[in-house]
């Protein structure tokens, strides 16, 4: 997929969403556990009943491979699912992978030709080598780690390199990459006071902007100082939606979680 | 497995090589691809063939994933076979894995509990909350990127913050973490002239080298300048043990080369 497919997939939801699919076993619905493979009904309904309100899906993996083969099985039916019955989607593999040059070509075979995602995310401490061959492929994107939304974002990627913090030298570095039209880039909503900084760097780039929600980012704030005139932002939320109910409605609660905030990324695009 | 264990099998074995399953079907002898699982078939030759000459084995999990299901089965079969064949075997998935923590919990889930394996590559990027939940697991080892051993370990690692390298401070800050004492780091052998400085911030820290070999890091080098009174050293070889012949001798070549690492290795151990 590429950028503009996407943009046009906002303007026409209206809705910069991306919901988290980050599926643990011990939260789901008990009438779902007795299913064949609880993960991927839990993930159908989920999809069926909010596709129209996101423009993205991310699964995260590290839910998946906790669970073994099995868990692998639900995350290729995930994809394939929503590959299959809504392709317009932009899908996320949230793997935060990164390896030298040959592994990580390995990565992106894995999450780009076997699984067949539109990107996948990817930590840049490895540098230069580990990131281009994930960026050689064509119409896919690589969404490398900035500025995330935890507390230990604060230990080193907030420390000054050669005069600026080391996301912002991350950011630039990565600018010099081939291919680095193909990047996108992890930016937590908790840090909304450094999205003016992060956009002077990275003008055009989408950011996924994780922490919106359950981690105590808010929606406007983001907007405010992160988004371009392509939108440019990509907001997830994980838990605040799929975990709205853990009754047999959790897909509408699911639903109407995510309808509240798709209702204010209308507002917020037809106010820009 | 505690660390007095793995160095207990360094002294019997007289060797501190690791040999890192990088499993590539396109490098495989041809003979094996008709098999119902060549990837697990070329592993358990291999290992059968080598094990008695090293103290670790380090599948890389990218070229599982590459494969997707199947991928993850062989990984699934190989270390369920190490573990019950050759249980004196430290066990490493190198996944350079790392998340916000609740992730970080269910990849160490994946690795520790699910597969079973003694130990993980974690990637500091994303700081203290996204590496403490892998060292919650007792008798467990991450082992956490330091200086590693491509070209790209000089975009970040080696910048300069707060009056030292960006990869000094990451090994400074580790030590404070809870449970560090379960961290080992990944050096490069091809940064032979750093290992000084290192055991000087980590003096009693395993350190898993990759690089010599194919990459060209020196053994004597690493050794003389990264050795500590237990060894400390995990040094790891893949391409250059594992593909040294595709015919029918594939496993023979590999224990070959294998026993002129270990003969070295002797050699070592015996002068110190």
């Amino acid at each position: 997929m590429t950028t503009a497919q996407l943009y046009s997939q906002i303007i026409r939801k209206k809705s910069f969403l991306c919901i988290g699919l980050d599926v643990d076993l011990d939260k789901l619905p008990k009438h779902l556990l007795s299913s064949e493979d609880p993960i991927f009904e839990f993930n159908k309904a989920i999809i069926d009943a909010t596709h129209d309100l996101c423009v993205s899906y991310k699964p995260n993996t590290a839910f998946y491979e906790a669970y073994g083969i099995k868990g692998w099985q639900s995350l290729a039916r995930t994809i394939a699912y929503i590959n299959d019955k809504y392709p317009e989607i932009f899908t996320i593999a949230d793997a935060k992978r990164g390896d030298i040059g040959n592994t990580s070509t390995m990565y992106a075979k894995a999450f780009f030709e076997d699984l067949q995602f539109d990107s996948v995310t990817v930590a840049p401490y490895m540098g230069r080598d580990s990131v281009e061959p994930f960026l050689a492929f064509e119409d896919k994107h690589t969404i490398m780690l900035a500025l995330t939304s935890n507390e230990g974002a604060f230990d080193f990627q907030t420390m000054e390199v050669a005069g600026s913090p080391l996301y912002q030298t991350v950011l630039e570095t990565s600018k010099t990459w081939k291919n680095s039209e193909n990047l996108m880039y992890v930016v937590g909503a908790t840090k909304a006071e450094y999205f003016r900084e992060i956009r002077s760097i990275v003008p055009d780039a989408f950011l996924l902007v994780p922490g919106v929600g359950a981690q105590g980012g808010s929606l406007e704030d983001v907007c405010s100082h992160g988004m371009n005139s392509k939108v440019g932002l990509l907001i997830n939320s994980s838990r605040g939606i799929i975990y709205a109910s853990n009754g047999t409605d959790f897909a509408e609660a699911a639903r109407s979680e995510a309808l509240k905030l798709q209702k204010a990324m209308n507002v917020i695009l037809d106010q820009n």
